[in-house]
């Protein structure tokens, strides 16, 4: 399990830093397959593939579970045959450390 | 329980019709609150509101079990506070029957 995924998520206040963009570039690493993507806000996204829609419900419901836990939640986008997760920091309108943890934490989820 | 909610989904072919513009007009009214959006392909959308993040998990996979029963699949998108449902048709990129249909049952999921 990496760094990222053993860490807690941290109180996001509004006044939070975002991370900056070189640290994005060093966290983005850590987070196999995630894509930052940008819609007027930065946030983290990955497609998740599942061969029946079973396996993508309870995807879908570990990554709440875990989500409701570190109360940060994420978009959960599931359909048949993929689920896909995007996590941002709504308080700050972008990209928080939280959120790069909370990506990790679902590709462990991912992996089980 | 409206006829559409109460009837099942037929299998639907490639070759299946799609709803026209008139059978639309009708048939949206029979179906509170969705909206026809037509992002190149013609898609019902409707956003329901929860007070909290359990209640919001439990409506999306109550509408995946009834997708699944259907096996008709909708996009269901989990967010904190609330859950939007698409319901289009994959294999005629558009409406059919099917999916009022699904959207009526959807609606009587969240009275329960």
């Amino acid at each position: 399990m990496s760094d990222l995924a053993s860490s807690a998520c941290e109180a996001c206040r509004i006044d939070a830093p975002r991370v900056s963009d070189d640290e994005v570039s060093l966290l983005i690493k850590e987070i196999e397959g995630w894509d930052v993507i940008d819609d007027g806000v930065k946030k983290l996204k990955k497609e998740f593939s599942f061969s029946n829609y079973s396996d993508s419900i309870d995807f879908s419901n570990k990554v709440a579970d875990m989500a409701d836990k570190e109360d940060h939640h994420p978009q959960i986008i599931l359909e048949w045959g993929k689920v896909t997760v995007v996590w941002w920091s709504h308080k700050i309108k972008g990209l928080h450390k939280n959120d790069f943890i909370c990506a990790a934490k679902t590709n462990e989820i991912s992996k089980n």
